[in-house]
């Protein structure tokens, strides 16, 4: 059986999951506490890091080269496309969200407000969850702008890049950190991608202590 | 002209001079002082980073998105090898480097050391430097962990992986931040790749200011 170590409100390991379901290939998911830096966390990753999926004998890590070898070895259906322009552009969103919007704003709002609980490590920094509060609406813009001329993302065709958008904006509203009202072209995209089975397991997340507010898992938000 | 917007000292930058020089792609270098966020960067690249390559009329950002775009389109010599778990472990370790080295070590050594002092933004934290020191020691282990059992850090070929990897640490060491004597192994995996023609350009870099130590451009550091 395959098996992904994953924390339920890490985007990195929602993208892999989102991936992993929309290729119906199926995965005991396996809660790693990987602030906790155990042993057996390192030898499967010596990065550290999460997510992890174990596949047969091997071990895979680091989520965007996890999707491009899924994407790979099963292609149906297709997350990133066939032509090299539209290639450029799925990755180079994946990396938007992946580096600028995590640290700009999963990281500011997220960890200050949720994951600094969950760890036990201090407080949250008003200053920190400020400056997300501030650069989430830019990021929101751009992806409108993005979906005035587009269906998806990063082209007509839905493709990796929704999925780590998804993945970072699905953490975010777990911690009721998305105003939806802002775009309505984003608001109706994230209730396409909601509605996929896919994101049927996300939205069953549920964090002891934390539980999600009401219109999370609501597909009519 | 192909116009490459970069910074010298940024290793993103260098992975993607590197892959264009491997592949004989001419491109005009122009340095972009991207701290300043100016308006003409932002026009280019709205996340607000380099580098940026300008190819005819299109402008391309993040460079893990670049160079994959110029394997493709450019297929020789071959930066990304065929097989999808060789590719897997490409995608793997330029990750490594780019996410997890660039944060635990360039940031911590390269920042404070040298980038401080040409953005003028402060003085250098000796705690994070100090910090930086001690990571790296694990990076080169690491690196020579994968070198006992490969002849490149990927695999038998030469892939991005290497140039990833290369790329910061030719940044570190124009810093004079790297012990080659710590491990062999990975001091003859970096003479190997200093010594291609593709390199040539990153060590005619030169700061005003701040001039690199002697062994810096020295194939026979």
């Amino acid at each position: 059986m395959n098996r992904l170590f994953h924390f339920a409100l890490s985007p990195f390991c929602r993208k892999v999951r989102l991936t992993l379901a929309e290729k119906r290939i199926e995965v005991e998911l396996v809660e790693e506490r990987y602030w906790e830096q155990n042993q057996e966390l390192l030898r499967r990753n010596p990065a550290g890091k999460i997510p992890v999926l174990k596949m047969g004998d091997r071990m895979f890590s680091e989520s965007q080269a996890i999707c491009e070898y899924l994407d790979e070895v099963f292609p149906e259906p297709a997350l990133i496309p066939r032509d090299a322009l539209k290639r450029y552009e799925v990755r180079r969103l994946c990396s938007w969200f992946d580096d600028k919007f995590h640290r700009e704003v999963t990281c500011n709002l997220l960890h200050e407000r949720l994951m600094k609980k969950v760890t036990k490590q201090g407080y949250p920094d008003g200053k920190r969850i400020r400056e997300g509060a501030a650069q989430i609406k830019y990021h929101l813009d751009y992806m409108a702008w993005l979906l005035e001329q587009r269906r998806w993302l990063a082209g007509d065709q839905m493709t990796l890049a929704d999925f780590a958008a998804a993945a970072h904006l699905s953490c975010l509203d777990y911690a009721s950190d998305v105003d939806w009202d802002r775009q309505p072209l984003v608001k109706d995209w994230y209730a396409k991608i909601k509605s996929r089975p896919s994101f049927r397991s996300l939205l069953a997340d549920q964090i002891p202590g934390s539980p999600p507010p009401l219109h999370y898992a609501d597909l009519d938000f």
